[in-house]
């Protein structure tokens, strides 16, 4: 069931109030390197630091009273931990957050900046699902799902109606596909917003469920996850993958030293910090330069939450 | 002499076509922190990644088209060469940029990108501005002072005039002091466009010549210049300083460890790639809270030209 132009606007409506509308920067040099024009839509500047504080207050705005007085609660490798603590502040709510032991540093102190009850639980996601229902039975918060639910996908989309806006034309949008979410929102802006404009994903070979899922039809998993992208070693659900089914038109695999290579890029040139994560879809762009050619590309940068004394070069 | 805001007109109309209007970021953490709101004019992402963008437009444009077949000429270690290049590149001029052999490799690259002629030296203010004495007589070019022009001073105004217009109501605006070109042009953005609004500079203690220009009321020298703060080991010039004296009212002087931890409150906390200098009116602000609290307060952040291989955090 793929949601309606009317369930975007009103993600809209509860979201603008909240968050930034985010810039959109260009470079030439980069334009001239990848042969293409490219607008990068730069949610790494977005309130605690990317994209997906749209979906959280989507999520959380759309609860009732009684769900509100109750809480939320969600596991998280980071940034979507934060979105839920502030999202859930900025409305007077309660958020539970389960952040795996290994998570950053920064982003730990983060969630705890923004006033989230964190749970530690061993990096694997059967230990974080299990810790997250733990809570919810315990204190009847509701669970809020990163990336498998469809207020976050609808509040995600809201990052592409604001690129549509300023850039009506666009050949291609591309953003990372992680949990798929953010791929998904996407590609709904794109759907009702964009004029002929095609969604695709960037998607590590270390890490490619989305790649083999939109092949064989069903959701894949990952069997390793080894990627410096670490916001996308989760996989897909059961309520966005029909939306990227239908909508994405496909993703486009991509190798670490080409990460690497690329958010260097994004950072020397584009001069924003930037996460890992954020330099896959532009790695994909210039793995496939002739696809691109002359093109008008939208590239969702994802967010900015980065240890800046840990960086890969 | 104070130029009339009809100069500082006439400097946009030539200014405007070539550069980006930069976006002003905002970050409600750091003004938590700071206990006042700041507008990050963010001139890292100005063409060539630095303000300098912006002096040598108006100081190449307002040549004669004799001075322009002959070229121009300038000493720079970096950011005003790539400036000078880029501008001249833009206007179909020929640009010779004299260099420091110890010149960041990553902006020697750039100057060579924008076609600028480069001729190194050693790394002594008399061997750039011999070499570039010669070059000037050879070929009958223009030679541009990075900050000691009236036309550069009233191009780097330009960053100051598009600041204002989005943020009429400035209690404070600050800027780095190296050359004083950006200050000088800042205040001139603030004395006819401003409301009220003080233009204040922050300087290294290791390279604190402005400050102590100011109180002598004659261009002081700095004797080291042992300061992470590259673009600020430069003095006042005799065009600048009358104007810093009429128009800038004072110089806040900041420590070497200040200004790393500015720095990396910009990049984790801004998410944008920013060069030492920048961070210096920033260390300032949060060096005299007091001064600030409550108040609005413009920083301009004057580029992004930064080697990532090589952070001081």
């Amino acid at each position: 069931m793929i949601p309606s132009k009317q369930d975007l606007l009103l993600a809209m409506q509860r979201v603008q109030p909240f968050v930034h509308e985010t810039p959109i920067l260009t470079s030439s040099m980069i334009d001239e390197q990848a042969g293409c024009k490219i607008f990068f839509k730069c949610e790494n500047f977005q309130k605690m630091g990317a994209f997906k504080m749209r979906g959280a207050l989507n999520a959380i705005g759309n609860l009732s009273e009684d769900q509100k007085k109750a809480g939320v609660v969600t596991h998280s490798s980071g940034n979507f931990g934060q979105a839920v603590a502030l999202a859930a502040r900025n409305l007077g709510v309660t958020a539970y957050v389960v952040m795996p032991e290994n998570a950053p540093q920064v982003k730990k102190e983060a969630v705890k900046g923004y006033e989230g009850r964190i749970t530690e639980c061993v990096s694997t996601l059967q230990a974080r699902e299990t810790t997250s229902e733990e809570i919810r039975v315990k204190t009847g918060a509701t669970f809020l799902h990163p990336s498998n639910n469809l207020d976050v996908i609808l509040g995600n989309a809201t990052a592409g109606i604001e690129l549509f806006k300023e850039q009506g034309d666009l050949d291609y949008v591309l953003t990372p596909v992680g949990g798929g979410g953010l791929v998904a929102g996407t590609a709904l802006a794109a759907h009702y917003f964009g004029n002929k404009c095609s969604t695709l994903g960037g998607e590590p070979f270390q890490a490619d469920d989305a790649y083999r899922s939109l092949r064989s039809g069903k959701i894949e998993t990952n069997v390793s996850t080894n990627t410096i992208a670490d916001g996308l070693r989760t996989h897909l659900g059961d309520v966005n993958f029909p939306i990227i089914k239908a909508l994405v038109s496909d993703i486009i695999r991509v190798e670490e030293h080409e990460i690497i290579d690329a958010l260097r890029l994004i950072w020397e040139r584009l001069k924003i910090v930037a996460e890992p994560s954020c330099a896959v879809p532009f790695a994909a762009l210039l793995r496939k330069k002739e696809l691109f050619k002359n093109k008008k590309v939208g590239i969702i940068i994802s967010g900015g939450n980065v240890d800046v004394k840990n960086l890969p070069f």
